[in-house]
């Protein structure tokens, strides 16, 4: 979801304009006239994994806003003095008490309308054992015929699911190929 | 570099507090007493490129604080409303007024001492012809041996040069491998 606009400056309190600032930059960007902060808005990375135990993949029955009740494999805002794996790996901890072992980066999806950077990782869940934390209704394991596609919360979810199962089949018939390459792309 | 501390609500302009909040958050954020509107601070995205031509790369002799006059790849913080690709290309024109043809997502480096994650695409350098901007002295391309090492601004973008500079030597001696796998790290 996008922000709600900078009124007043964090440093100062004052109210901030609008402008383009003096220093070569090229974007309006929310400056105070008392103090001359700059502030600047960037987009945020979140993180998250794709467990799987058997061929099953990991799903959180969203209790939280947005798309509470739908389907979301365990992710949240990169946090400051993580890594994106730590990130990821936190994420999957406090989303399903879920034990797991992480594995590598496998997709970077930008979503430049929200502002947002999605980076999940797959991890191998070692326990069935879950223990949801607050923001997550039920958590369960799902095999690729019981995705509920038209119920996931997220089309970064949705995509990375696809390409996932799509790999582990062509892993399957072909062992030699590279396993699961790294997919950088972006949604509209 | 990490941010100086949120002091004003920027709805409302009331001097914050840091506590956590009480909607199961497990960290402490800037919190305003008046409006309660929280204040995320997360890790931001740092995006560039590695312009290669006749295997040199190009580098950019920075003329803006931190690290004036040291050598970097093309990059900066990725902005709203861009992807991460985008991003990487905008900065490669800004720094280096550089003709490139963007390839695949090469590093993705956390770095949670400062709260930045940096992306390297590996880029083809079209054109000889250089048009720096304000933020760089000096731009020209470096063989392997010709690289300032020492002179270097940032981890990352050393960190990056000498995969880079690896991969190359494989895939010159093994043609049939996996040229230029995607390397997720940290630096701490």
């Amino acid at each position: 979801m996008l922000r709600s606009p900078i009124k007043h400056c964090r440093h100062c309190g004052t109210l901030v304009v609008y402008r383009i600032p003096d220093d070569g930059d090229t974007r309006e960007r929310a400056v105070c006239p008392a103090c001359g902060t700059i502030h600047y808005e960037n987009p945020l990375n979140v993180v998250g994994t794709i467990p799987v135990m058997d061929g099953k993949v990991l799903l959180c029955k969203r209790n939280i806003e947005p798309r509470r009740n739908k389907w979301t494999l365990p992710a949240g805002f990169l946090e400051l003095g993580e890594t994106a794996a730590e990130g990821a790996a936190r994420e999957t901890d406090e989303e399903a008490g879920a034990q797991i072992e992480m594995q590598g980066l496998y997709t970077i999806i930008s979503v430049p309308r929200v502002g947002q950077v999605h980076l999940f990782y797959r991890a191998r869940l070692l326990s069935t054992h879950l223990a949801p934390g607050p923001e997550t209704v039920e958590a369960r394991l799902f095999a690729e015929h019981e995705i509920p596609w038209d119920e996931i919360a997220f089309r970064t979810v949705s995509e990375t699911l696809k390409l996932y199962f799509a790999d582990s089949q062509a892993q399957a018939s072909s062992p030699s190929a590279t396993p699961y390459p790294v997919r950088d792309f972006s949604l509209g």
